[in-house]
């Protein structure tokens, strides 16, 4: 076996109940790594147009990779993956905490899950052994209960549990799955496959003990980057106000979403992570061997809980200044809610904040949304919604399926602000032009992670492979390199999702590459990292054209190519049609049906 | 000559109303760059112990250096230096702006004066040409009406006018001087020098054209420097908010000083570059050739002003989270008066704030401050305070004197803050150990400029001079690496302050020396720019001991040295003597003396 993997994946098969295991294929682990790499290529051969995203026949995969579970920084991170209910095309979302590490301990490099099962279960997996329970009992309950309930039952303080809320199991299509307390692996949905699997939650524990090819070069690597990331600027001020502290400075930027897209400016001084080491900041938490600790934990005395995950950046914007909310206390009360139900913060506050919108448009009336009366900054309206958008009550079942299902059901499609029926995260692409180009052909959709160009145009860059910094200012004429450079981003940052590393880590290239190599054995190159990006963001795209896509889904919704107001990125528009056409130039994909070219996949080992 | 220098100095005599021209020492260039480290060299000839620093034998020298009106990024800076009448040592003070630039397309590389006038004077420097103009009837305007006086009658709408306040007039020694409206040379007390002197201001204006020894080469690395620059973090964050962005996140650090440095938090979220933004900001300024532009223009209606220079960190710090003040505008507005009289905010904020911790200990009584009652968050009372230092009136003529001067009269030394008579300034040695050596041995006292070293403990680094980030966190330990890493970090930024090049331009070592060599033709390397640096920073020293500095006088103020009851730098005390020793050790000065060993004296060729 290949060291840093355990060489082992679990599969079972929901509708029979039957559980069985496979070696890791090494030929899959040297072409795509491990992480959502591996996954995709699994997946790939087990999905075709016809997949029913919450049918018994769409695989949900868990997948750890080579780093996770070693103690090399920030590699606590796991990835789930399936055919997304919310988009219909590629769906991945990865999420920290001890989840991913612990699998590994428990024996196994991922975990592929077919099938359906006739009553609710949840799978035990505990010292290289796993299990189907029976889980009525737990059916119904919210994603802290159930994580307490299985610990309590199975005896196993230290273990962890990745579940679903009421969200996941109504099949709400932007359910999220939680793990650890409050990490999330929110995004496209998967919450709502597991669901659909009647699988409630996946609970792992174990003591198995990770090899290392070279343990000293290792160990040498591995402190080498615990050091850099101690001086990183953007990484310590992550750990000192959480990725909150961005809020005002993203504001200045014109980066932060206002009024559903809307308006440039918005008084974020009670938003900022300063704010909230001022008000409700009780302390900070870290996923497995992070030095950064991104997490805040935070007090609501006026919702009577004395600690909750506090709401990183993205909650503050999609549920605060989308909806014009400055009470710092609710957002976080209302993040805190999304956990418990198991909802992605991103999409749900992006679909209430478009349910305003589309109300104060007038496109939706009293008698669509149940007589609720929708309006900007009502935070108790949003708790509420919460609450309905869980159990999937009256209005809240239309908002459970996201932006687009609303704006089909209202024949608003040209208002949505989504890629390929994934909600437009938090980062405004009027702002930082690179992500106009990355939102479009992100193989999730609107996924601001691969790549987090933004960073980019922060200054934030790759050198060694030719990946360099795009300023934000010149507009027009620097879109052309802009979409090159999204492009190499996005491989390097499927790199990240493959190994599977936490993209607040930028450390050097050739620190990375030590790391793997160390662990593996391998003697792999930067560039040769690259290609293996490269090809997994190109197998993705096979995958979603397989599964539908076409070149009119690469692109970017109306509302984000009107110019704002005011503010930072006021009077901005990114030429994104200049930027798709230098993209598909870049990548060699084709204009007119959007497949990777003949020789590009050949070239890539996937011909 | 060599290319980057003019090759000639004006000296003037004011006296006997003297003026004259000598070529430019190239020897002293070649040893010491250019700006404080040529003023230093030739100020060592000029004083003695007996030098009276408000006396007409101290020489006030202006200085530029080879890069100064260069099209190479962020080197609009000029240097002001003479012997402190604030702390009787070293006294030095930069300035942006244009009228760096200026003085050498006026044609001279640097101003050397000496005597005193007997009348009010202002010097004209047009095309090479120099000559004393009458200021009797300028005498008494502020620093923002005798620039547009002097602009009117020479007719040089486009020239620079550097120059003092009542506060300079008065000889307050915390006197700036202060050019381009509102670009001030803030410390140590300058601003009582040029007043001693009767000299009211300088004015210049010139159309010489620099030359560089190698265009191309130039061209391509300023090119480069731009480029980085637009790149780079902080740089852009700068550019964003102003410096006052960092309020938050220092205050998050533990970093900002606040109710005279014996209280770890305050709430700062009016007062961040945001909360500006949001409220009073008009738009922004750079200093010549820089793409940086942190600076600020502010409206203050409350107070009748439509556009004012806003405050920067150090402002919004000194005179805000010191005094405990939240008020934006009222601090701009403070801050405006102060450029307006011509005093230093950092060390007028801190003189003030003292007075009001010896007010609230019984220190301090009504009868000692003329029936004004000091208090915490009192801006009103601080607007009083700041017309009455400016006039020497009442109370305000023992605040005029800074710090330690109140603190004499009152017997209470050992509660000041400053080192060697200069106010300390805002960045707490409890949130970054390495300010603790800095501050402590810096040429000038209580300096956070000649090492910037928060900027290394949050990532800044230049390892190809092997000077690395050293984390804040670990804090005994990191202490004597600390040490070290301060003293060449100083020796680095001696270089800046030599160039004369802004310390928010973090380029790399190599692009600055790529810089130096294609203007001037030289063939340096970056560890002989560092040997230069060490040079001119054991020159100054060699000089202040000269002028009666001992050890004893390298040392923190014991309010530092108590921990912080809360915020991010609670609990946290940097090992000062620790830290001495191994600075010492470092730079090889002998402990008793505080000299230079006589072997590192002759390698530096200052034997």
């Amino acid at each position: 076996m290949v060291t840093g993997y355990i060489g082992r994946l679990l599969k079972v098969d929901l509708t029979r109940g039957w559980i069985a295991e496979e070696p890791l294929n090494l030929d899959y682990a040297a072409d795509f790594l491990g992480g959502s790499g591996f996954a995709g290529r699994y997946i790939s051969d087990m999905v075709t147009r016809e997949t029913d995203p919450l049918g018994a026949e769409n695989p949900l995969v868990f997948m750890t990779g080579p780093l996770t579970g070693t103690n090399a920084p920030c590699c606590g991170r796991f990835t789930i993956c399936a055919r997304s209910p919310l988009t219909g095309f590629w769906g991945e979302a990865n999420s920290g905490g001890i989840f991913g590490p612990t699998l590994k301990f428990a024996g196994y490099d991922g975990i592929i899950i077919t099938g359906s099962s006739p009553k609710p279960v949840y799978l035990e997996i505990a010292e290289g052994k796993a299990s189907l329970k029976d889980a009525s009992h737990l059916w119904g309950q919210d994603c802290y209960q159930v994580q307490k309930t299985i610990k309590d039952e199975t005896q196993t303080p230290r273990s962890s549990v990745a579940c679903i809320g009421v969200a996941g199991e109504k099949m709400s299509k932007i359910a999220a799955i939680i793990n650890d307390h409050g990490r999330a692996a929110g995004r496209t949905g998967l919450g709502a496959v597991m669901g659909s699997k009647h699988l409630k939650a996946v609970t792992v524990s174990g003591s198995t003990r990770l090899q290392t090819a070279n343990e000293d070069a290792f160990h040498e690597a591995a402190q080498e980057g615990y050091r850099l990331l101690k001086n990183d600027m953007t990484a310590q001020m992550f750990r000192l106000g959480g990725t909150a502290i961005y809020t005002d400075i993203g504001m200045m930027y014109g980066d932060v979403p206002v009024r559903y897209y809307t308006q440039g400016t918005f008084d974020v001084s009670n938003l900022t992570g300063g704010a909230m080491e001022e008000t409700i900041l009780t302390g900070q938490t870290g996923c497995y061997r992070c030095s950064i600790a991104c997490g805040r934990k935070v007090k609501l005395d006026k919702y009577g809980i004395s600690e909750a995950d506090g709401p990183e950046y993205e909650t503050v914007a999609s549920l605060g200044s989308m909806l014009l909310i400055d009470d710092l206390t609710g957002i976080a009360y209302v993040g805190y809610l999304c956990n418990r139900y198991g909802l992605d913060t991103i999409s749900t506050g992006a679909t209430i904040a478009f349910a305003i919108y589309l109300f104060e448009k007038g496109v939706l009336g009293l008698s669509d949304t149940n007589g609720i009366e929708l309006k900007w900054g009502d935070i108790d309206t949003v708790i509420d919604l919460i609450e309905k958008i869980a159990q999937r009550e009256g209005f809240g079942d239309i908002l459970a399926d996201g932006s687009l299902s609303l704006a089909k059901r209202h024949k608003a499609e040209e208002f949505a602000v989504h890629v390929k029926g994934l909600e437009v995260a938090m980062h405004d692409p009027r702002a930082f032009a690179g992500m106009a180009v990355t939102y479009a052909t992100s193989p999730r959709g609107g996924c601001h992670l691969n790549s987090d160009f933004f960073f980019m145009e922060m200054g934030v860059e790759f050198p060694e492979l030719g990946i360099v910094a795009s300023p934000r200012e010149q507009w027009q004429e620097s879109n052309k390199e802009k979409a090159q450079m999204a492009a190499l981003h996005q491989d390097w940052r499927s790199i990240y999702d493959a190994l599977v590393l936490c993209k607040f880590a930028n450390l050097p290239v050739f620190l990375i590459t030590r790391l793997l190599n160390s662990v593996t054995g391998w003697q792999t190159t930067p560039q040769e990292l690259l290609k293996i990006g490269e090809r997994i963001f190109n197998m993705k795209r096979l995958l979603n054209l397989k599964l539908g896509l076409v070149p009119q889904d690469d692109t970017l919704p109306s509302l984000l190519l009107q110019p704002l107001p005011d503010g930072g990125a006021a009077d901005s528009v990114p030429d994104i049609d200049l930027m798709i056409d230098e993209y598909y130039r870049f990548r060699a994909w084709d204009k007119l049906t959007g497949k990777p070219a003949k020789w590009k996949l050949e070239e890539l080992g996937l011909g």
